[in-house]
């Protein structure tokens, strides 16, 4: 009687340290219908990392073409080296009815939400600041004071998620991956999202 | 990290026939934090029909008595008697942490709706508009006549559904209800409903 044969857009963003890429990595992993978005950057590519599937590799001026011509959906510069989301392979999943993953940034996110709000906005949040100290410091890469840089970043990150659409507390993988499922599901049986197939 | 302790108002409706009823009690079962809505009606009640369970069993003065005290969700009078939705034991369901179940008419939830814009508006759908008929004339309780007459009101009602947040299609209870879950842990898990436990 309905149908629904778009797929979402969906925008997952959450501080260093909370697991989101291991979570996205589950969700991609027998899912047909999902894919992940793979950004554009500058940067070099480091050793085994391929064009079209890490990231696009860009040069700058190429980049500042894309830029130019709104094929951005969002973009930033982080370090020297700008970053951002190609418009077209985007559109083009969502047509076929792939549900696309962007693993973004808040402020790219905020961007895209701008211009999509129709997109399903989660924020994978940690089980408490504790826990995320802990995860940060259990990486063992990082210093005292850049742990706690990055708490810093990740509360003003956290107090910027409200202007999100869900909340997911990232306590296993399992029940995250499950909980972001749920929403999909959800979000899939929206009256906006669907037609009816007769005519009334 | 956050918590969301207030229930769902769930306002379900479809039309005659869809089965919303069986979908209803299936979802109240096993269900701790899910309870269904007591409408109250001036109505006599049947045989075995107990005053606070099947219905709230109110005479025509104090019926329009909690009408002048705006104490009901919404009400409407069919055949000569009225029915409507008592609100105070909902809001306070909803305070305890329930979900509480309203499975009312289309023109009562678009009144709720415009009231309690944060409840959670489902639209229960056929397969088919031929399924339909074929379970309104299985009942084998109506003519022919009242059965055509029913789909008439059903296309009238399935063109406002557009209205309420969610399409569940009951191709079979279990799925209806499980599809209706979902959309329960989606809901809970919405940015607008849940509370920081720290502080920022």
């Amino acid at each position: 009687m309905v149908e629904n044969k778009r797929g979402l857009l969906l925008v997952i963003s959450g501080p260093s340290g909370v697991g989101k890429g291991t979570v996205c990595n589950a969700l991609l992993e027998n899912s047909d219908d999902t894919v992940v978005s793979v950004s554009a950057t500058t940067r070099k590519p480091r050793e085994g990392e391929i064009h079209g599937e890490n990231y696009y590799f860009y040069t700058e001026e190429k980049f500042k073409e894309m830029i130019a011509q709104d094929e951005l959906m969002e973009w930033a510069c982080f370090c020297g080296n700008y970053y951002g989301t190609p418009r077209t392979p985007v559109l083009e999943a969502l047509k076929q009815g792939k549900n696309v993953i962007l693993e973004i940034e808040v402020q790219g996110a905020l961007k895209v939400k701008s211009k999509y709000p129709e997109g399903v906005f989660i924020f994978v949040l940690p089980p408490s600041l504790e826990e995320l100290r802990n995860r940060l410091e259990g990486r063992g890469t990082e210093s005292k004071e850049v742990v706690e840089e990055r708490l810093q970043t990740a509360i003003k990150e956290i107090q910027q998620s409200i202007k999100y659409n869900y909340f997911v507390v990232n306590d296993t993988v399992e029940q995250a991956t499950s909980d972001i499922k749920t929403i999909i599901n959800a979000e899939k049986a929206r009256v906006e999202r669907c037609n009816f197939k007769d005519e009334f």
